[in-house]
Parts: C-alpha cells; structure tokens; sequence
C-alpha cells in the first residue's frame, strides 16, 4: 500500500471519536451501533470496550465477523474496514485499556464483570476520499482506485 | 407502539441528513456507507438513491437484508431500523423521486441508466435516547424497554 494512503487513514481514524460498528445479528441482518474508539494500533487493529450483557456482544459471540465505519460529513470522506471482533473479559487485558473516568460507564472498576474489551481486527476495506480505494490489509499490499465515470469502474 | 414514542422516532430520522445504511457482502461480513435519506413515509418505509454500478446495489440484489442506522453524537441517541432493501431501476419511480440538481449525482437525468432508487422497509428496530426501547413494526404494536443497572436489563 502506498505509504501516504496509509498515513491519511490512520490520520482520518485518528480524528474521529467513535466508530459506527457493525455485527450480523441472529435472523442474518446486519446490525449498527455508534462506538467509542479506545485504542488503534497502525490501520490493522481497533480497540473498543463494551458490555457483556449488551446485545451487540452476544451477536460476536456467535458470529464475529464486523465492519468498522468512519466517516466525515462535511468531507463527504469515509473509512469502512471489514474483520473480526474478539471478546476479552480477563482482568488482565481490562486493567491494560482502563483509563480514569470509566466508572461512569462500569461502576464496579476495571474487574467490573460487565466491562469486556472488543477487539477489531481488520482484514480489508474501502477508503472513499475523492477517489475510492480499495485495499487489502493481508501483507498490506493490493490498493485499487476507483473513479465515477457515468458508473464506478477500476483505475 | 406509545405514539409520543413513535413521534420522537420520527422527529429523530427528518432530523437527520443521512443515515449509515449496512448491507452483508459476498463472503458473510456486514458492510456500511452513509447514504442520502431521500424520503421517508413513516417508521417503516424510507428511500434512498443509489447507482446501479455500486458495490452496495450489487451486494442489496444478492441479498437483501439491511439496516439503517441515525445517530446524534451530542445527545448520545441512535435509532437503528433492520428490515429489506429492493431496488427499483423503472424509470416510473425514478422520475418520481428526482429532485432538481439530482444532474450533479446522475448525468444523464432522471433516466440515468446508473441511476437507481432503493426502497428500505423496517421490520423492527431499537431507539436509544435515555432508556433503551426494542420494537416491532409488524402491526405497530410491542415496545420493550431497556434500562442499565450493572447489566442491561428489560423493564
């Protein structure tokens, strides 16, 4: 992948707050639900803590397959990434993404047994900036650019 | 269904531009782009435009499973609807639906051969804003609230 691609979609990840991330709920239907991003580690992997009792936890539970989607409406510029979404509710990785003021959201601290960190890990996606992009982040190689000419064809 | 809840829901979607429109793709995952609301009759039934050449119109004709999603960041509040896309390239709907300036999106006007209108219809959904409610639209009927105490919880 281009160098500088990589480095505008890390910036754009970086800008946004929260993610609108997606599950495949138990009828097969897709699922959204706005996110609060808590960590990105380079464009592959995407922190996010949540509920146990939540129902979008349950649905990774069975299916883990998820899309995480930023976007910036005033750019009309968004970011989809496809993967999956690990659960993690050992002490351990719960006390490594605590951060001061999250008992508002789990009373109980960071051994809360609500409190679960969700891991995103990104196979693929599409970057839509001017051109769209498509790439693959397997050995992060293939991009290919997409122009609207009359119908969206490949560069 | 309360109709005071029916008409926050409803007051919530004409006070959104867009919404975050998911679709699965070929391999299972779901997949998410903001799209311009362009009408909506009701809780249950909402257009959009599309192009015929775009992935999503692609994706929607295989499979027809979708789910809109609003959400406002400031108030913490989201309204996701699942339910069934269709795509209508007659000439009849499109006409219909043709706004002025729609030459900026499709060239060739309202007969635009990549111009197409999808049609989403609700089946259930979910509304966040303060206590969690889960709802039917078969019929207008079940409402059931949610509140968080430690785990999320029917009342």
């Amino acid at each position: 992948m281009e160098e500088q691609l990589r480095k505008d979609m890390i910036q754009f990840i970086e800008g946004s707050r929260d993610a609108v991330v997606c599950s495949i709920d138990e009828h097969g239907f897709p699922n959204a639900k706005t996110m609060f991003r808590r960590k990105t580690e380079d464009l592959r992997t995407i922190w996010f803590s949540s509920n146990v009792s939540a129902v979008r936890t349950q649905q990774w539970t069975a299916c883990s397959k998820a899309c995480v989607y930023f976007f910036d409406r005033e750019d009309n510029a968004g970011l989809m990434l496809t993967g999956h979404i690990k659960i993690f509710t050992d002490d351990e990785t719960k006390r490594l993404h605590w951060n001061q003021g999250d008992e508002q959201y789990y009373r109980l601290g960071p051994t809360d047994p609500d409190y679960c960190m969700l891991r995103f890990t990104a196979d693929k996606g599409n970057y839509m900036s001017g051109n769209k992009y498509l790439f693959s982040l397997d050995g992060c190689v293939s991009v290919a650019a997409h122009h609207y000419d009359g119908k969206w064809t490949q560069d």
